[in-house]
């Protein structure tokens, strides 16, 4: 199965002052991000499906329709759709992105120490 | 009828570096924000019902589940939900608020020129 992974950008980047970029995240089942970090943070609200959540030494946490959840700055994480559903967030972002390595099926399954 | 206004804060106004805040605002038929304006900018993104939104000197506009509207920093507005619906939205916040005069009814309905 190809995993997929859609971004809509809901509006452009925030014109100055501010600093804040929007958008729509499309995951289906078993797609999930890169492990990455965010330099100034990242709040997620999940729109739709059911997804995953890891920040870098912690569990994996499930995630609803509703559910917000916020990544302070320079923190590892990755975020996708559980294996067996689609996931849809809104992203909200605030400086720029520093992306790692894939996220590993072990690491997905929470068979790997991250 | 009474007009209710009901701000639930999904989570903390962000951690410094972040200056994000985020709400679910609950507006019942008829109910709106006073006129107000953000020190860097607001960004809503509508998740049910039926809205309106104005911006000083412009037209009403209508606004439904899965839109953005995002208002410049200083940029005075006014939102809330139609007459005959509710409407919930996300407020994704930077900065501060400053607030005016209540929207009036004249305004409301766009039979007054703003």
């Amino acid at each position: 199965m190809v995993h997929r992974r859609r971004l809509d950008r809901l509006d452009r980047p925030g014109q100055a002052p501010s600093r804040l970029a929007v958008s729509a995240v499309h995951f289906t089942p078993g797609a999930r991000t890169a492990w990455h970090s965010h330099s100034l943070g990242q709040t997620l609200y999940v729109t739709e499906g059911e997804g995953l959540v890891q920040s870098r030494g912690e569990a994996i946490v499930s995630v609803r329709p509703g559910e917000i959840v916020r990544t302070p700055a320079d923190e590892w994480h990755w975020h996708g759709a559980a294996p067996d559903h689609f996931m849809t967030h809104l992203s909200m972002t605030e400086g720029d992105a520093e992306w790692g390595e894939h996220v590993t099926d072990a690491e997905y399954h929470g068979r790997a120490t991250s």
